[in-house]
């Protein structure tokens, strides 16, 4: 981590506090791809969990043992060591020193309420404990970050102590010094008064050093992101946040909207600018991963945030953007949608279509029936952002480019409840009529649910003709419900995703019917992978394993 | 409208600026419907539309005529008149004079890039159509608000033209200068320091009186609300802004979220206390007539904003709310919920089940047996959070308290893709065995997909016997694949959210096989609701409507 003067180093909290959002859940999995994503990104610090607070991230910390970060920090998060233990004695920091981090981030209790009401132990006792539990994790050889729990609220009810907390946290041997909004209440002319405060104490506490402070908001007043800014405008040089604002409640400060306003507006450095445009990326992958609808009206990542309709308006921003866009919508990776015109969608497809290896011109029949042929697509509901493999389909279609591998003719599902007596599951039984070589071939199978036994059937009709399909594996698949006001009538897109243990690709369909939808996708993967045994070698819509 | 001296007067544009959101429509019906709550809500300006752009709001106008508002003013909106017309010989102009309000809302450009680039005429006409259009309402007896587009971004670029814009309205008649942040592009410190600039000007040309500003910001730097409060704080003394945030791209300044921070935090008066306390319900009537999903994490009014998980947390919250609460939920008519999360303890459980009107202690055989199944089911994938009727069956079983109105005995489960030919969709049918009064009913049904088919098989099976099963509808269905990397054999979790029209509830169902989970959180929403209508009304789980 070199940053120039002007960095303000990145603090993700997806993995930790993102996931305490009602209703979002992620797999041991889901958290480290969403790790190496954001390691990719270029944040400065990445908090995994609270080693020890669960079994899964505990697993967390010892599996990115073996596969290290390249850029940002892994953090382990934890509490101050209980009362009236030792720190060397809490078996709560044992899983913690057992993630092997270099830096945790230790929370601590700044709101003497806090420590009366909700630890129910003496003001002394939680100095002490923040004291002790700092001292020891720093003797193990551990860089500390020290969250203020509570910070502004604390220091308005009681300002002397709390101040003696970040004190008591400097002396023991922390860094960085986190003030928390925990509770989302305080409005950003509070944070500036109380952060000037704060600033001037750590400085003349450290000798004149100048303090590293780190602002950490939550959104209940709608207001994280304003903190935020405010709090680094005062000297805060590290801010803590999750991508598209996942948290508690009403979630925290939404790092998409973050660390552009600091670097596109107010002339900090976050990360790389080429990084900053893979913002609107990761932002949809994330939301992907924890499957959740991107927010299509969030601020810069949103699939609405440049979208312009009404003639005069749109003739505008064309001939001049800034006239009704604040800022370049590529700098962070989206694209201004302009609904009336199909001409920003040539050049789209133009650019899509060259990762391909493929040149094409606005003036090519093939260009434009690719443009209408996704237009129509999207509008029943694909998207093509996360299902590359079967975009890429669609343009080879176009170009005459698509062998004919084998054809789906048609399958019949069958489920049974009665099969639980007997095997512990709802068994389904699929058959499938594929046509490879201009022969018919009638296969059926069983499986876990409708679709295992659907892939299966498949699989056992193509085997004899093309064995790589046994190196074929289903590594992810996705459903989400479209128009969901509509109930079980509502449209389901599935996304499925394969691979073949050295590169991953992924597939698209769209159907009223789950079952239909699924076919599609397992079809077209199972396609696809063939096309790169066969023919391409390695393809160039997959991406590495 | 009397205001005290601390007065701010909302302006409330979700009729006009709100339904520029994309995926947003209003029927002239609803738009009624819509400005008679706001008007109970007791906003002080309601801006209906702009008379003639289109034949709806026209309509509009004609029919509050009709039924006239009670409290608050009610706003037609315009631009200045066209470029080398006069404003009586404008026909823009017409319509709004036949909308009979008192108000009118004129917007004029500020920014002499949009005059030039946009209108493409000179700067001096541009004046001149502010003057003369205003001046021309005015003598039309019409008191006149003037909306300066561009105000910031115009201001920055040429601050003399800019000026020049708002002393030509102010001497032209118009009584209130709305500065607008139209790209949303805007920080607080320069919408501080620019409103110094403008109360100051305004000061002076008017002979020392206070001005009257208002301030109307864009939530494309996730900055909208943040803006409006520092403008109150800078001398604005009105907000411009729309119900949810609704708006074009990222939207406009949420008024749930700015009255309730100028309101309860800052000391100002925008509403009564007593209308505050109905914003939580008008913001989820306002999203049911527009037809768009509530946002659960939406500041204040969010179904998640006082949510609590976690053991020490719920027992502190419940000790002395402002230990993890902002403001009092009931202060804006929402409400505290105890969530149910696999951090649940025996002190979560109690919080719960006491909001069903039971009274556990953890002594209580009932109270061990909750938590455990709780733990069980959440093993394998249950989360109940998201599907609190499941939790309080759950209940109702451990205390005895759950009657038996059917037992889903079996079910199979149909699909062929060559229904495709004959009906544009892959159709499925499904059969299920159902035992009510200890007698078996044998039922087939058919729809676009195997859940469909399994909820309509269901109901013919239910509806002699529970006729109010009629008025149950599902109205959301989401499908979680839990350890995706398993491919297709993964777990599934469907969470389904049924309504009778008046009340929604939720239910979960898990299974590794996808049509055996909806059948379970199919079955669970029909009895749940079969509950309410048969014995308690309202239930404690549902949300309103």
């Amino acid at each position: 981590m070199s940053h120039p003067n002007n960095a303000i180093y990145i603090y993700d909290t997806t993995l930790r506090d993102g996931t305490q959002r009602e209703g979002l859940s992620v797999s041991l999995e889901d958290k480290i791809h969403i790790a190496t994503k954001l390691d990719r990104l270029g944040v400065a610090f990445i908090e995994g969990g609270w080693a020890g607070a669960n079994p899964k991230d505990a697993e967390f910390f010892q599996r990115m043992q073996t596969q290290p970060l390249h850029h940002a920090e892994l953090v382990v998060f934890c509490s101050t060591r209980r009362a009236h233990l030792t720190a060397a004695t809490d078996p709560m920091l044992v899983p913690i020193l057992a993630a092997k981090t270099k830096w945790v981030t230790v929370f601590g209790k700044s709101w003497d309420l806090h420590v009366t009401e909700g630890l129910r132990t003496t003001l002394a006792e939680n100095l002490a404990m923040i004291q002790d539990t700092i001292a020891y994790l720093k003797g193990c050889d551990r860089r500390l970050i020290y969250d203020a729990e509570h910070w502004f609220d604390g220091y308005k009810h009681n300002p002397e102590y709390a101040l003696l907390t970040l004190k008591t946290a400097l002396e023991a041997g922390a860094e960085w010094f986190v003030l928390c909004d925990t509770n989302g209440g305080t409005l950003p002319h509070d944070i500036a008064r109380i952060i000037n405060i704060v600033y001037e104490s750590l400085k003349t506490w450290h000798g004149g050093k100048i303090p590293q402070i780190g602002i950490h908001t939550h959104n209940d007043s709608g207001l994280a992101v304003a903190n935020a800014l405010t709090a680094v405008q005062h000297g805060a040089t590290m801010v803590q946040g999750t991508i598209n604002g996942y948290g508690e409640r009403c979630g925290n400060a939404n790092l998409c909207t973050v660390m552009p306003n600091l670097q596109l507006k107010m002339g900090y450095r976050c990360i790389e600018p080429e990084q900053l445009s893979q913002l609107t990326e990761l932002s949809r992958q994330v939301s992907e991963i924890v499957n959740l609808a991107p927010d299509d009206h969030a601020p810069f990542v949103g699939a609405s945030a440049f979208a312009h309709k009404g003639g005069i308006h749109v003739s505008a921003v064309q001939r001049n953007p800034i006239t009704y866009e604040h800022i370049a919508p590529e700098s962070i990776g989206n694209h201004r949608r302009i609904v009336i015109s199909d001409q920003a969608g040539l050049s789209n497809i133009i650019a899509k279509v060259e990762n391909f290896g493929i040149c094409l011109r606005k003036e090519d029949g093939a260009c434009r029936q690719i443009l209408q042929k996704t237009k129509e697509l999207e509008q029943i509901g694909y998207q093509f952002e996360s299902a590359e493999a079967s975009f890429e389909l669609l343009v080879r279609e176009a170009l005459g480019d698509r062998p004919k591998f084998f054809a789906i003719k048609n399958f019949y599902v069958y489920c049974s409840s009665d099969t639980k007596h007997l095997t512990g599951s709802v068994n389904s039984q699929a058959t499938v009529k594929v046509v490879v070589n201009d022969v018919e071939q009638l296969t059926a199978a069983e499986g876990s649910g409708p679709v295992a036994a659907l892939d299966l059937a498949l699989r056992k009709a193509l085997i004899n003709f093309y064995p790589e399909i046994a190196n074929f594996y289903l590594t992810d698949y996705k459903v989400r419900i479209l128009n969901s006001e509509l109930g079980t009538h509502a449209t389901t897109r599935v996304l499925i995703e394969f691979s073949n243990g050295k590169r991953r690709w992924s597939t698209a369909g769209v159907s009223d019917n789950i079952i239909d939808a699924s076919c599609k996708a397992i079809g077209e993967g199972l396609e696809y992978g063939l096309l790169s045994a066969v023919r391409y070698s390695p393809m160039l819509t997959t991406k590495p394993f």
